[in-house]
């Protein structure tokens, strides 16, 4: 077994990157690009994006970024909670671990250094139940990161799991297998502890309050992150979806849900406050967001089931899989959770067993008992574990909606066909956080103008992942990104304009792609499966018709590389 | 479901081209690069080689070609028997099938033209049963083409069988998952009857009669095709390459066997010989065959078990699951046989399992059990069935021994260099039969030399592919093509010069390149997985060595592409 080292580096050479930014960065210039992501030569980055921990609200995010297992390519996903929070209390930037090693540790940080521990005692168990375990060992007062059985089992759907505000494991880097790459290098959890440290304040305290009063009352005015998501959280795209033919339904079949009023935003809510007890449908993972997107699920006897119930879950976890009980979903929702495995994946794994009929569409049980295989790691739940891509080829089906290997979010790209070039060019294979474009005035049904909406958001989602902010603060921001400088700058003390942040933001997609290059992909990999261009989604009577010669133009082939 | 359609083309602009130089020419032409290749674009296409039927020894092979569910790319797989030269009979040059279908079909062919025929009653059935069914259903005088149950299930590793000579279907064209291609295509059985058809007669009889003399007098002067193979089959390698420290022992983790004694091709002999009964060491799987490497197994009564046991069986299915007991090697052999599953692929799946635990090294029962799962499809099965490649997906185990998602033969490419150069820049993936240099004189631990050894194993192998010759004749033949090209124009009475092979060859080998190229591969991978650049084989005590760079010079990035 490699003895455990650890080495501190000077962060100075990359005082203007962080979260994304740094996290592809690290890997661009160090990782070999046809590396085993299991292997040795794989780095696994956590990193704090520039305004974490800085007091904006919703600006807690950290990124985690890696070769990832699921799609051969290079991967960043972010989080809230306050873990990254509490890393850049201590005044880390960034966390790398390098090689591989067969049994798992804990790993604890403080101001006084780095220790590891066994992390035996932890294995095979929930997520809430860890988390409960690190908090009785180290202090309720630590912050955790942590993989469950799905990353000890090095499964394609494995996350990291970071803790809300209220110590909750459930804030998760879920999309790419990054729990996975977490386990081949045997971190089970990384305990921070940033007790003893003093605060982090602006440098520049005036410019930084400014700015920060002018941000946050954006927040406040603006409909969508003052109201919308507060009271209906990202369920409220249910709506917006199912209208516009979106909403995947039976295995990304048709985009639209008999059933649908039963999953709405506006349900779940009154769901939530009827049963009263531990549920609000109003939560914040950070302390301080004005957006407070989150919710917690309770049962009938008002004991909480699990939280957060999200648009994607209820769209991957509901409606794709013609499951429109969200206490069905809850409880699937809240096995991801336990689990540690990322809720759009393992809805796009189950549709595509669904398409196969070895679970029936529908039957939640059946399902639900399914993800149980999981835990155990039988041959089923290894199935599961591997994703849909890879459940396509086990069972020779066609029918998989995925991009480099990766399940699709909650869009169908033949109805929201901006996210459709996303999911075919972003360097992150399908991912609506790599360009999110359904919140985009266009029609969404048309090809013309898609390519440039979608270059757009992949831009503007790089650089809120370079500052560890939440993307739902995009909409009240706009493309006034100078306040974003401004609290930068204020926040660090050194010049940061927006144009600083658009041309790092251009940089790591073009080191992102760069990288997927190396690994050896080409235009082939940036498309959608054929059957999203042949067969028509009869809720919005489209197909994917953005033509391959403008993918082009943005994708891993764009001529600036 | 679709209309069921024959076209019946003009072959003329193909009559220079044969087996794999025309199913690859076709797949190029017509089959869009980046399309599913379980799905409606796909098109699987069954040709005999330009010698097929013409009487030559160890000429009747044909080769069946698609895009790969396997591999991703191009593929052609070849097999001897008698299936090919008697749809050869019929005047046939190539079956080209194209489209999708749910049901499963017969397909008879006769001079009166083809008839299909629902195939519900032999779905699920071993693939002995199938094929006496069906000869008992159209006639003992017809040949057929086959998938089992893994075809039908769409597995990535099931083959297309044919028939031997005396009408066992145990002729595969083995990889790349081409029986998945004919399941999604609806192929269940291609009955051939060729009754009341006339001979095909050389043109040129006095040039076929004297090539013909010559090449079949080298094929009796050889011994490597006069003695060796008649007397051990293939089998012969077991001691050459356990003495390299090649013969792939657990998993590939290490090049020899402790027990390599009980699986040599001297004691498969003597065990056959010994048993008498229905054994036989030496068979011929064509008629009139002079090489005669097959054989038939049999048990301790005398009774047939399977046949034939070859080497890559015995490495794969023998030492690479740390298995030395012939009875057991055969029960594997066999089950594969029925399945209609390629032995190769499945050694590598169940060694794979075996670096996981899931069965245990030198489990032979428990790998019996393992396979009865794939007849099954349960999850395991389904899993197996997925090969090598996936089963590492599925496991997170690096440890996999493919290249383009196939795996290896029975050759550690650390201690056969040049084949490790075939199988990293061959575009059928790790593939022995498309550049076999074990029998070169070289010495196989240096990387010197093996560039230009595999480049030149791998022209000469297509050139016998083009032909539908056995490659078990080149050693004999060596570079004397001009006595090929007079076959070939005696037979068809038109002008074929040994350049005119050697041209097509090279034409066919960047046809192949170009189409993987346009699927999306680059020389990312044209490479072998990590471990064999790192970790030692501890009995041939090398890593592969052969510099990136030289690598570069063949594969898909060659210069005149």
């Amino acid at each position: 077994m490699n003895k455990l080292t650890v080495k501190e580096e000077d962060g100075t050479n990359y005082s203007r990157l962080g979260g994304r930014a740094l996290t592809s960065k690290i890997i661009h210039d160090e990782v070999p690009a046809t590396c085993h992501p299991l292997g040795a030569h794989n780095k696994l980055i956590f990193a704090t994006g520039l305004l974490t921990g800085s007091g904006a609200s919703s600006a807690d995010r950290y990124s985690v970024g890696a070769k990832s297992p699921l799609t051969g390519g290079i991967k960043e996903a972010n989080a809230g909670g306050i873990t990254g929070l509490t890393l850049g209390k201590l005044g880390i930037k960034a966390l790398v671990f390098e090689n591989i090693r067969d049994d798992f540790k804990i790993i604890h940080l403080s101001k006084d250094g780095v220790q590891f521990a066994d992390a035996t005692p932890i294995l095979g168990k929930d997520l809430s139940e860890t988390a409960t375990w690190l908090r009785d060992s180290y202090g309720k007062h630590v912050a955790v990161w942590l993989i469950g059985v799905s990353g000890e089992q090095k499964m394609n759907l494995a996350a990291i799991a970071g803790q809300d505000k209220d110590g909750e494991p459930t804030r998760f880097n879920g999309r790419g297998g990054l729990g996975a790459v977490a386990g081949s290098k045997g971190i089970k959890a990384i305990v921070i502890d940033a007790s003893g440290v003093e605060k982090n304040r602006p440098k520049d305290k005036e410019r930084f309050r400014q700015a920060l009063k002018q941000y946050h009352s954006w927040l406040m005015e603006t409909p969508g992150t003052a109201k919308v998501l507060p009271e209906l959280g990202t369920a409220a795209l249910v709506e917006t979806t199912n209208a516009l033919g979106a909403l995947p339904t039976r295995n990304f079949s048709i985009g639209s849900m008999e059933d649908y009023k039963n999953i709405t935003g506006e349900t779940l809510r009154k769901t939530i406050m009827e049963r009263g007890g531990e549920g609000t449908p109003t939560h914040a993972c950070m302390p301080g967001c004005i957006i407070r997107c989150s919710n917690v699920y309770v049962n009938k006897a008002g004991k909480k089931v699990t939280g957060p119930i999200e648009y994607e879950n209820i769209g991957l976890l509901g409606s794709n899989l013609d499951i429109s009980d969200l206490d069905d979903i809850a409880e699937l929702n809240r096995l991801c959770n336990e689990y540690g495995i990322d809720t759009i994946e393992t809805g796009g794994a189950l549709g595509v067993l669904m398409a196969q009929n070895v679970i029936s569409f529908g039957d939640a049980k059946a399902a639900i008992e399914a993800l149980h295989e999981v835990k155990k790691g039988s041959p089923l739940g290894r199935i599961i574990g591997s994703g849909a891509d890879i459940i396509g080829k086990i069972y020779g089906e066609p029918h998989v909606p995925t991009v480099k290997g990766q399940t699709m979010p909650a869009y169908d790209p033949r109805a929201v066909k901006g996210l459709g070039v996303t999911y075919a060019t972003s360097p992150m294979g399908a991912d609506h956080t790599a360009g999110q474009t359904v919140r985009v005035q266009i029609n969404h049904h048309a090809p013309e103008g898609q390519v440039n909406v979608s270059k757009n958001a992949q831009t503007v989602n790089t650089i809120w992942d370079h500052l560890g902010m939440c993307m739902f603060s995009s909409g009240a921001v706009q493309n006034r990104w100078d306040i974003l400088a401004d609290l930068v700058s204020g926040y660090s003390g050194e010049p940061f304009t927006g144009d600083d942040m658009l041309k790092i933001a251009n940089e790591t997609l073009k080191l992102e792609h760069t990288f997927n290059r190396r690994a050896g992909f080409t235009k082939a990999q940036d498309k959608l499966p054929d059957y999203f261009y042949e067969e028509e989604n009869k809720a919005s009577k489209t197909v994917f018709d953005v033509p391959a010669n403008e993918l082009e133009t943005i994708g891993v082939t764009r001529n600036d590389l």
